[in-house]
């Protein structure tokens, strides 16, 4: 993660910063978000070297972010999950969500939609349809209509 | 910023961040929201070196995030401003504050308040006194209970 120059900024931004701030993080957040939760699902989708994201997940994992569940015991495997203080990222990655969506892609790949109600979540979290106040446990990550073939979201993948 | 390995993954979340996640790229776009426009008070309140800073908005620059204006002409001197795009961040910064406020420091060094009705603004980006759907243009930081002597506002110091 950053270092801690930001130590001296008295800052809720640079701290949050500190924690998430490193690249990948904030992709990881969103993958671990969308349901996948093993470590070669999560190195294949991001990508990238696997003692790469195998720091990032320790790291999460110290700071609180994410926890580690052993789902076989013979061999020992293990998965990642989202804490409670890692799913409250949600905000942040709506934000980037919303705003990649307005201005980098011509259409949106992925929308959300309030569970059970099917309206469309906005970039307050409010359902467009009920006017919910959504949380990220009753979020829903659906293909837009910016979706490619290979898209982001698996068809009705979503926990 | 991000390198572009990023380009196959067809998402807004993973776009922005290519554009804005690299590291104090957004603490600069919090700065520019501050009021901090000029590059010699950026420098000393982000304490990185010159070349970086200058690379940095260069890029967001480039990517129409910040706008480069001249304010004096004999020497020339040039300060940057947010665009409307830039300013459109102010939700992803709300949801990073919300965040750090909520799990990393103790007080909150920074509240938003709803300009003219004085409000606080949550992190639905809400009035809670009124109810109105807040813009960042009708936002005001003010020091928080958590701000330091030499805090991250300087009082009544928020345009």
């Amino acid at each position: 993660m950053l270092n801690r120059t930001y130590d001296t900024q008295n800052c809720s931004v640079a701290r949050a910063l500190e924690v998430v701030g490193e690249r990948w993080s904030l992709l990881l957040v969103r993958d671990l978000m969308l349901g996948f939760h093993r470590f070669d699902e999560l190195q294949e989708r991001l990508g990238i070297a696997r003692n790469i994201l195998a720091s990032r997940l320790e790291r999460l994992t110290d700071e609180g972010v994410v926890e580690r569940h052993l789902y076989q015991e013979h061999p020992p495997r293990h998965e990642y999950r989202l804490t409670e203080k890692g799913l409250d990222l949600w905000p942040v990655i709506v934000g980037l969500l919303s705003w990649g969506d307005r201005y980098l892609v011509d259409e949106p790949p992925v929308v959300l939609e309030h569970r059970g109600c099917g309206g469309q979540i906005n970039d307050r979290r409010i359902c467009e349809a009920c006017g919910a106040e959504v949380t990220v446990h009753d979020a829903v990550a659906r293909r837009g209509p910016g979706a490619r073939a290979a898209g982001l979201v698996p068809a009705a993948r979503a926990d």
